[in-house]
């Protein structure tokens, strides 16, 4: 980034009570303040940081007044946590890849591009594939025969969707993702042995979903995989076929969804996190990590925790007794002592 | 697919009731029918469906017999589960690619591939590998110097082969496999520094093997680690240097597998279940998900569940158990209160 | 590997007690000897196989004496576990990719290779990255703008390293892994939904760091995720933005570290452990495999298990007392009986 200090304060609504002039190159964390860096403060335990910091310029409240001369620059913004986030997001925009079409790269003479589109080298466009305008698909990357990515979409270096799949608007896909790979499914024969059952459905991720480096989401046996708008699912994250998860559920790392689950909208669930196949989790639902749910969620805006799950306040209590446990043996065998004396007492 | 239903009953051996003429073009679930698709009915509690569905054509049991009047064209066969399966497999094989070798990939000149063998885009395949007939080998693939694939055997896009491993015939490896990465295995210096341990075996797979997106195996230190025939790993799951699956065995996602284990054959191993290393695991063991083995399990066909595991019996009374401790805790207090007034009492 | 006995006493300092010139084509384990093949000696236990082995060569501890007449020549040396270890390192070495840049890659104009480097077909080095001397990108590596590879480093085949990232020297990053992803973090509107926070800090990989299969480690928010010196991290682990992995820190597979942590240096870090975020581990802190760390742990070189992890011997008295609680709660039921039954009688 290359701004002034004005441009910065125009940028996001602000004042500047200081030199409006100055160049700012980057942004910084408070305590680790630089020349031409800009930083913020949001919280009252931080406001201290404002008088040592080397930082050139700092986002503050409205109502912000130091207490004692302070070096940097101050801009006055109504959220100073919103307001840097506009700034953290024309960082990021900076380091995007502009659109163009490295070589060499592989484009079916059937698919269709929308326009300014970056084909990184080594990328794989497939037969009737469609990619919106302004997407960007990284080197190494596939997008497999019939698929569709939506404009503005982003699938980094690495990243695999299967043939026949749906990617909405504005999706991030980090490296490493897989999308549309085969669903579990398999036919036991009496011996014990494993058929296949083909996965002839797909994955479709509605807009603005994010999905985290590793993770893989596998196409349904018939139908659709449904993952819906809004939702961000971490890093190392194993969804199965057939499942659905509403819109903004938001999902930690290295959790487990299997399959047919449906999972309701605005749910937040803690990374680690096992689910057997089959039930339904209500709206706004919120589980702890490396919990393991093995049953339907009918009342919508509850928390569990634990494995197998239980709603938060009985897990707690669950594991402050387990914490008694072993005391709990010896008073028990000191009962059971003081018992028998007294059995032999009044005998 | 593009069949007519009179097709469509001589490719599952069926009797027709009703146009063999109709035109079929898909598969469905019995619930999401519509024209042109053909779905099937398994089971008593979904015959209901036949009397509202849109599809086309339904395959039923042989001894089936509508109740009333059903849109749908019937196919008699003997088990509708299996005939259905035939006709995925067939749509299956229609997304699959053609054998060809699209450019660019790079093949070295002292590599031998096999008839009918699909090399993608930006596939690579390493010097003296062997790529047997009828293989695909997707884009972004990367088979190692030395390492053999077998005949029919599919690498999904973005899968890596390290040098020197061997895979079967008619095995499928999905996105973000990786065969033959180096066992975890260090020397501690005194001052408790690692040292790595040069991993210079191999990756063993034997035929019908299929590994989900994003499973890793790790090469061993000596010696293979061989995965046997038909075994069925899902996503996402660490298989460590030196162990052994037995043939048939069944993973679920995000399990791990630590070093020098062996496991039986025909298990079934849940998802996210961790095994520490040098333990062997009778065959036919069940074991549920979320779980932790630490111990040999020596007597075949038992379920084990629970971190650390118990046998499943033992593993539920301890669960339910656990539900009421919390208030055992309050029945004990009550005892020793009980009891000391007693003791007063009979003092 | 194509040696003489004798060469191979040179190597590793060793005495020949047999024939210096039989050839040696590879290493194995003892209890697998053939001929032409080496192996070694290390531990009592092991020492009947000497009597019994194919092998052409083993190497035995300085004072070993065999109990009777064995085929094979030995080589007397002080420690043949690290004896043997230099061999595994000559057998990795041979197998490693020549300094080549095969065709078609893809090097940015502005980007500055070492000398002696490998660049594998498909490999993409970006804009202004740097790559040290000696280092090798196997096929379908990503190295992003502005990334630096330090000298001897090696990038397995798929390996993806996003823009402006520091990887060290003599680091090994195994195939699928993904370094400089973004963080996951997200401004929560009142509604609930996701707003990104947008990731523009970066990953820092120090000297001598191993990275197994499948491993993600994201980009901070601001600054730099930081893996120190000499750590080694199985594969398929996670870890978040902003977190510090102390050196010589060793973590199992699967293992998942939330934002912000802090882990000390010559921890050991079991599989399939998770931790919350902003926790500070300290130095030589031991936890067990499955573990769920929740608090700071500020004391060294303790050793912790469970989910939530306690003191581990602790967990371990919890975990015996657990397996007694089916029957106290039998015992407690006998208890009130009885108690009641003096309550009779003393009424």
């Amino acid at each position: 980034m290359n701004f002034t200090v004005g441009q910065i304060a125009e940028l996001v609504g602000g004042q500047v009570v200081g030199d409006a002039g100055l160049a700012i190159q980057g942004l910084c964390r408070i305590e680790e303040g630089a020349p031409a860096l800009l930083s913020f403060l949001h919280s009252d335990k931080y406001f201290h940081h404002l008088y040592t910091t080397q930082a050139t310029a700092v986002l503050v409240p409205q109502t912000f007044q130091p207490e004692k001369p302070a070096h940097p620059t101050l801009i006055k913004v109504q959220n100073p946590y919103f307001a840097f986030n506009i700034l953290l997001q024309q960082v990021w925009q900076e380091s995007l890849a502009s659109p163009e079409h490295e070589q060499p790269s592989f484009i079916h003479p059937s698919a269709r591009l929308g326009k300014d589109v970056y084909v990184g080298a080594f990328a794989y466009i497939g037969k009737d594939a469609v990619v919106g305008d302004g997407a960007r698909i990284y080197p190494n990357s596939y997008v497999g025969p019939g698929t569709r990515i939506g404009a503005e979409t982003i699938l980094y270096a690495g990243v695999t969707v299967y043939h026949g799949c749906e990617v909405g608007a504005r999706c991030i896909l980090h490296s490493g993702v897989v999308i549309g790979s085969d669903g579990f499914g398999f036919l036991q024969t009496p011996g014990g042995e494993s058929i296949k059952i083909p996965q002839v459905g797909n994955v479709v991720l509605e807009d603005d979903v994010e999905i985290g480096a590793g993770t893989c989401i596998d196409r349904a046996t018939l139908g659709s995989t449904v993952i819906r708008r809004g939702v961000k699912l971490d890093n190392l994250i194993q969804v199965a076929h057939n499942t659905e998860i509403g819109s903004h559920t938001v999902i930690a790392a290295q959790a487990g969804i299997s399959g047919s689950s449906k999972i309701g909208s605005y749910c937040m669930i803690g990374g680690q996190t096992g689910m057997v196949g089959h039930i339904h989790i209500a709206d706004r639902t919120q589980v702890g990590a490396k919990s393991g749910l093995s049953k339907h969620i009918t009342e919508p805006g509850m928390a569990y925790r634990g494995a197998p799950a239980h709603p938060l306040r009985e897990q707690l209590k669950m594991e402050a007794a387990l914490r008694q446990l072993p005391e709990l043996l010896q008073r028990v065998n000191q009962l059971e002592l003081l018992l028998s004396r007294l059995q032999v007492d009044n005998s």
